[in-house]
Order: C-alpha cells, then sequence, then structure tokens
C-alpha cells in the first residue's frame, strides 16, 4: 500500500481517524528522513484540533516504543510497577514511594515479588522534576546503562533514572518538535508520550498522578480526568494495568520546594521528623494504589494504605531510602553533612498581610519565584541552582496572624535575588474564613 | 519588541488575532531564515482552523506582495484592471475579455484610458490555466521580463504574462508550503495569496470569477460567497475597487476543453462562427464588470454590456486578439495552419444511453478524463499534450436521443489512449426533463 503524506496530512485536518499502517508509515517516514519536520508539524497541529481516536492514541504511543529499546525480562512471576505525575509544585513523592513501596512488597508479597523500574524526567517550564532532585545529592548518577539498571533491579528491587537514547527515541524527536512549533498541550501527543516511554519499562503496572490546578498543566478537574481516563484506557488497552489518581495542585505539595529542600522534606518525612498532611495523604493515596496492583488482587487498597502506615512506623523504609541513592553512587552522609552546612543559608520571609485564615497560597506563583531564585532552568541548556527554594509554614485552611511568616525564600549564597518585586500579595490571600483544601479528588481504577 | 515564534503560533491556535508586527515577525524571519518550514507549517494549519480576521488577512497579503516589487506607474490618469478566475472546467474567458475590454474601452472611454495587465497562472490540480492555453500558441511568450511588459502595456493597452520570480516571491514559497502540508484550501490564505500578486500589478480595478460547484476548488454557492466577500472586502480595504461575480461550474464552460481546442473556441466566439449561450453570458458579464470599473461610473454594467455586445458585431475585437499574441511572439497563422491538420486528430464519442433532457455534465470528471489523456498535468513537471480534449455537443438542458453524442474526446495523433474504462454515466446523466442551469448566480460588487 503505497500512501501520500500530504493526502494522510488533510485526512487528519478533515476530522478523519488513521489507521495504525498511516500512522507507521508517517513516523517511519519521519525516522528516515523522507517525511520532513514541515510534514509532521502540520499534522501534530491539526491532532492538536481533530484529536486522536483512542485506537490512533494507543497506536502512536506503540510506533514511539518500538522506536526504541523494550527492557528485557526473563519472566512474569514478579510484578513490574511504575509511578508516572504529570508535574506539579513541591511533588516529591516519587522519592518516598520508591523504598516505601519496595519495603511493603517485601514484607506482606513476599521477597522479589514485586519490581519497580522507576524513569523520570527533568523539570519542564515552572514543573519540578525527580532528576533534578536527585541531581543535588553528591555522586548520584541518572544515567545508567540499561544493563546495569537491570541487573540492580534484579538484585534489589528498585532504581531511579531518567530516560535514555534507546528508549522511545521517536517520542524524543517529537517532543523536540512539538516544544517549538505550540503543540504540547494536546491530549492525544501526551498521553501517547508519556505511556510511549512506560511501555518500554515494560510494565505491568502504572500508577498516574494526574494534578490539576494552577501549579499544574491541566488548570480544571475536568481536564485532568479527561486526561486520566485516556491514560489508563490506553494502557489497559495494552495490557498494562492502570490506575490514575486526581490530584489538586492549587498550593504545593508539603512543606518544601526547590531540588535539595524536597530531598531533605522526604528524609524528614520517612525518618518521622516531620509529615506534612497533605503530602502523607497523596503518598499513602499512591502508595496504597501501587500495591493493590502489585498484590494483583491480594490486597485492597485500604488493605494496602494500612500496611504502608505500619511500615512508616518501622526503620526499613528510611535505610532503603538511603540505599536507594548509594546503589547509584549517592554519597548520603555527604548530603546530610552538606545539609547541616546549609541551614544557615540567607532567607527572605514573606508575610500575611492581615490576620485571619489562609486562603490562597499559589503553586504557580511559588514555582515560578522558585525559577527565578535559579533553582529551575530559564533554558532546555541552563544550569539549576540547587540549594535555594522556598519552606512553607502555613497552608491554606491555617490561622495566620498579621506579620506572620506564610513562607521563607531560601537564597543562594553565591547569587543575589532582588526581592524588592516580591509582594505578598502575588501569592497569598488572606480571608475570615477559608476551608482546607482536599488532598485526593478521585482514583479511576481501569 | 521582541517576538518569540513558538508563542506566535501559540496565540494563532488559541484562535486570537495576530498583530501586524506579529505577522511581519513571521514573514520576515521565514524569509532570513530564522523561521524554519516546520514553524511555518504549524502556523498555517493554526489559521486553516482560527481563520484570520480582515485586518490579518489584508495584512498577510501585503506583506507577500512587498516581499517583491510593484509595477512602476507614472500617473494614474489611465485605468488598470485585471480579471481573476479561482479555476474552472473550459473556462478560456480571459482569453476573450482582454481583446473585447480593450476594443470596448478605446472606442468608448477614450484611447489610453483602461489598461489591461494580465497576470495568470498555470493549470493547477484538475482547473485548466490560461498560460497553458497561450503556450498552444507557436512563439508566444508568457515569460516577459517586467520592463517589456510594462512599454507593452503603456503603447498597446494589455499584456499576458505568467508570475515572476520578483512578483510576490514569499507567496511563491508559502504556496510550495502549502501544497505539501494539506493546508491550500484554506479561505484567508487564498485570499491573501490571490491579492498579493494582483496588489503587485499596482490595479485600479479587479473582477473575480468566483467558481462554484463540482468542477471548482469551492463546491457550494455558500463558499464560494464567503471567498468573494473576502476577496472583494480586502482589495477594497487596499484601495482596488473590486467586483466579484459568482458563476456555477456544474457543467464546462462552452463547448471545448483542453489547451489549443479552448483557443480555437475563443477565436470562434470572437468572429461570431459559434457563441455557446453560457460562455457567452458570463463573458458579457465579467466583460460588463470589468468596464462599470473602469468608466470611474460613467458607464453601468448594462450601458457596458450593450458596448460590449455592439463591438462583438464588429471585427475590431479579432484584430486585438490577435495582435495579443502577435506582440509577444506568437504566430497566429501557424496556428490556424496547425489548427486545420489537427482537424483529422482521431476521435471517441460518449453516447447518451438513453433518451431525455441531460441533467448533468460533470465538469470534475470531464476534467480529470482531460487530464488522464495528457491535457493537464500529473505532477508539477509534467508536459502537456497541447492537442488533447473533449468537444461538448450537448449541454444541460438539451434533448438528446438515445445513443446521440454528448461529447466527443478528441485524441493525440502520437500517444495511445485506452477508452476501455470510459464509461457515459460517468460523464452524464439523462432524465424525462431537466432545467437550463443558471449561468451567471451574483454579482457582489464592494
Amino acid at each position: 500500500m503505497k500512501y501520500h503524506v500530504t493526502d494522510i496530512i488533510r485526512k487528519k485536518r478533515a476530522g478523519e481517524s488513521l489507521s495504525p499502517a498511516e500512522l507507521r508509515f508517517l513516523i517511519e517516514g519521519y525516522l528516515n528522513g523522507s517525511i520532513k519536520d514541515y510534514h509532521l508539524a502540520a499534522f501534530l497541529m491539526a491532532v492538536c484540533f481533530q484529536g486522536m481516536v483512542p485506537a490512533e492514541m494507543r497506536e502512536w504511543a506503540r510506533l514511539m516504543w518500538h522506536s526504541g529499546i523494550t527492557f528485557a525480562r526473563e519472566h512474569r512471576d514478579d510484578f513490574w510497577i511504575d509511578k508516572h505525575s504529570t508535574g506539579g509544585v513541591g511533588d516529591k513523592t516519587s522519592l518516598i514511594l520508591v523504598p516505601l513501596v519496595h519495603c511493603v512488597a517485601e514484607r506482606v508479597l513476599g521477597s522479589g515479588k514485586v519490581r519497580i523500574p522507576m524513569i523520570s524526567g527533568r523539570g519542564l517550564d515552572f514543573s519540578g522534576g525527580t532528576l533534578d532532585k536527585l541531581d543535588s545529592i553528591p555522586g548520584f548518577s541518572s544515567q545508567l546503562p540499561i544493563d546495569r539498571a537491570l541487573a540492580q533491579l534484579r538484585q534489589y528491587g528498585f532504581f531511579m533514572m531518567g530516560q535514555t537514547a534507546d528508549l522511545a527515541p521517536a517520542d524524543r524527536l517529537l517532543y523536540a518538535l512539538r516544544d517549538v512549533t505550540g503543540t504540547t498541550d494536546c491530549l492525544p501527543l501526551i498521553v501517547s508520550s508519556i505511556l510511549s516511554k512506560k511501555f518500554a519499562e515494560n510494565l505491568d503496572g502504572l500508577v498516574i498522578d494526574v494534578k490539576f490546578g494552577a501549579g499544574a498543566f491541566m488548570s480544571t478537574l475536568e481536564q485532568g480526568r479527561t486526561l486520566a481516563r485516556a491514560l489508563t484506557e490506553t494502557a489497559q488497552a495494552e495490557g498494562v494495568r492502570a490506575t490514575a489518581v486526581l490530584t489538586p495542585m492549587h498550593e504545593p505539595l508539603g512543606w518544601k520546594v526547590g531540588n535539595q529542600l524536597e530531598v531533605e522534606e522526604c528524609a524528614d518525612f520517612i525518618s518521622g521528623t516531620e509529615r506534612e498532611a497533605g503530602l502523607l495523604e497523596v503518598t499513602l493515596t499512591l502508595a496504597a494504589e501501587m500495591l493493590a496492583l502489585a498484590s494483583r488482587g491480594a490486597l485492597t487498597a485500604d488493605q494496602a494504605r494500612a500496611e504502608c502506615e505500619k511500615e512508616l512506623q518501622g526503620k526499613q523504609v528510611y535505610s532503603a531510602f538511603v540505599r536507594m541513592f548509594e546503589l547509584q553512587g549517592g554519597r548520603w552522609d555527604a548530603f546530610e553533612k552538606r545539609r547541616k552546612i546549609l541551614e544557615n543559608r540567607p532567607r527572605y520571609s514573606v508575610m500575611a498581610p492581615q490576620g485571619g485564615v489562609l486562603s490562597r497560597l499559589d503553586a504557580l506563583a511559588i514555582a515560578k519565584l522558585v525559577r527565578s531564585m535559579g533553582g529551575g532552568r530559564q533554558s532546555k541548556e541552563s544550569g539549576i541552582d540547587f540549594d535555594v527554594g522556598v519552606i512553607v509554614h502555613k497552608k491554606v485552611g491555617d490561622t495566620v496572624r498579621s506579620g506572620e511568616t506564610v513562607f521563607d525564600m531560601v537564597l543562594s549564597t553565591e547569587r543575589t535575588v532582588d526581592v524588592g518585586p516580591v509582594l505578598a500579595t502575588d501569592f497569598i490571600s488572606v480571608q475570615p474564613t477559608a476551608a482546607r483544601p482536599r488532598w485526593i479528588e478521585e482514583v479511576i481504577r481501569a
């Protein structure tokens, strides 16, 4: 069968569905150079307007997945599970989930029964990235050769790494094209991009934290729900058991925002020093859903959650947390030493302009503030200042006195930041009363 | 002011209007290479979905116009007028209009008062092109240097030429990109492409023949009307007086379809040998509208039409018709000699399958038939067989007997055409009764 690229573009423009063979023609032609950037650019824009039906979305994800390698598995006696977040502010749950789910699974489901091959990303736009957080640990390497990563997975049950050139290379090319052609925020392209990399992990199960609100890419619950359904349905269709958790992202998650600061918060969370209520709720929900899937029906989510709460009372999770870094070269001692030194970092406090109840703590404004302080990338090439960030002291629903500190900016010792333009009202609102927000909106089990 | 191309694409994707400075940033960046084909491809596709407001459409046309030269004029005592057709089957009016309007204007409005700088195109897809018809005249050159063309215009009152590299070069680049990215049939891009070239002619007036129906790019009257309004309003906004004539294009115009055949029909029309009713009506309407504009109000369209009818009774138009070719190297004697020789070309007759009234003579099917016989281009590079075509003997509304010839295929003496797959029912329908079609649907005077 012979296709013509312009006919395929026109077909999508007219709102028709494309066959697997037509989609394959596009991706294969793009990879071998016979189909050009400008063809794909026009096609992707047409997809932004006309969408894709589920079968197309699945095929598009498969094509990007098959452009690279798939993790090898000898058998399916163990259950491979990963968690993906669509991106938020102060969203550090991955660093807690890997050791927590690992420990509960080993104790409750049996040794070696669950493995967590976690592939994470860098910060994107205002949103933080797990890889950037991991890079604040001296010596840690997120760029493992696949063989070594899989050996670690078999022996220790988990790894945390970044996408490599072998994994879904077509997605990397298309992502770069989408980035410059204004076609990133398009549901079928988001779904297929996320899942192409997850399919390459050869997973049995996937839990997706779909965030919505000011500090997320999806601003409304309805948009988040649509994305969550498309992700879980497409994953299920490919044989990956998937659960989506819809979580509000209006204020930052937990107490700290910034790379090193978030790793510190995870350590304190696991050791039991400090567990912010929202972070606890989101972490327990995600962990329980991961374990419920991984148990293949042996545990309900409620039972799994109770096991997680029990596990967090012991010391095993902290050991696994430190091991997770050390297996990949991270020197936890050095991190803790550095943390002590950095405790005297200069701070700038942002205070409540009046007394009352905190009704808004703007996640997006705080994320942009942290980025402007050097804690996020201004462009793809720019470096990151791992030390800077924000420490929140009051959350929405908390009572505040006039002049009381709502959050501190933790500044760099090496660079000057102009705090002149930082106005409290850009970040917070105080009202006579305000309800505490929900932490979990909805769980979608496919 | 600094713009970012991706922000501009996103803005159009979101349905916002762009400022003249933003549009200029796109075209200038594209011409200097800083903005790539893939940026423009995504932008053009977004325009297909979100459209352009009139001010944007006008600015886009202006930017393409200003990428090239504008015909020089010393004064505006004379009136420069052109006619443009959106493309049809058997549409040969330009070849009659130039000498007819010239002769009437000279006689009624005064010598040198009206000039016709006509720029025509090649056949596009199934639609015929005036330049291809002109090329069937031995020696005729449609590729005049601008200086020579303008000298001819000043001395003789008209020329007929093709678009040169100097005229709206940005439109040529964009047109090529639209052609391969499925973005040709998009109203604001059609309007700006047509008018950019017309603005470069430095016209005072423009009459646009907007065809709709099976054998036209716009299939419905409503689409044609929308295009006609956008064209006339955009032209008027730029100071070019414009009239659009909406003409149905369900069956071919006139008796003949094919390059040499259509020049023959024009000669017969002007000499008075044979004037098909539809071709006469469309030609008189367009000529009258051109003269009404060119007279700057001195003539109504009805008065101008009466003068055209009178002119067609004399011999002046035929002289001007022959002069039009000879001024640009065409050897009319050679054409007439060749016509006689070719009168014995092999023919294949397509006959009425039953008796009744002809209710359909499919313009698109006939155009594709002529193209398949070698009379049109299969690709941009392919040559044309000027001799082949179709001669129609019955038109919609005519009574036919069973087995009577409805049209003849005029075959090439040099190539074999398989007439096996030619089924009468693909081209014609015969019913007990059928109304004669309208030739002119509507005239839109801005």
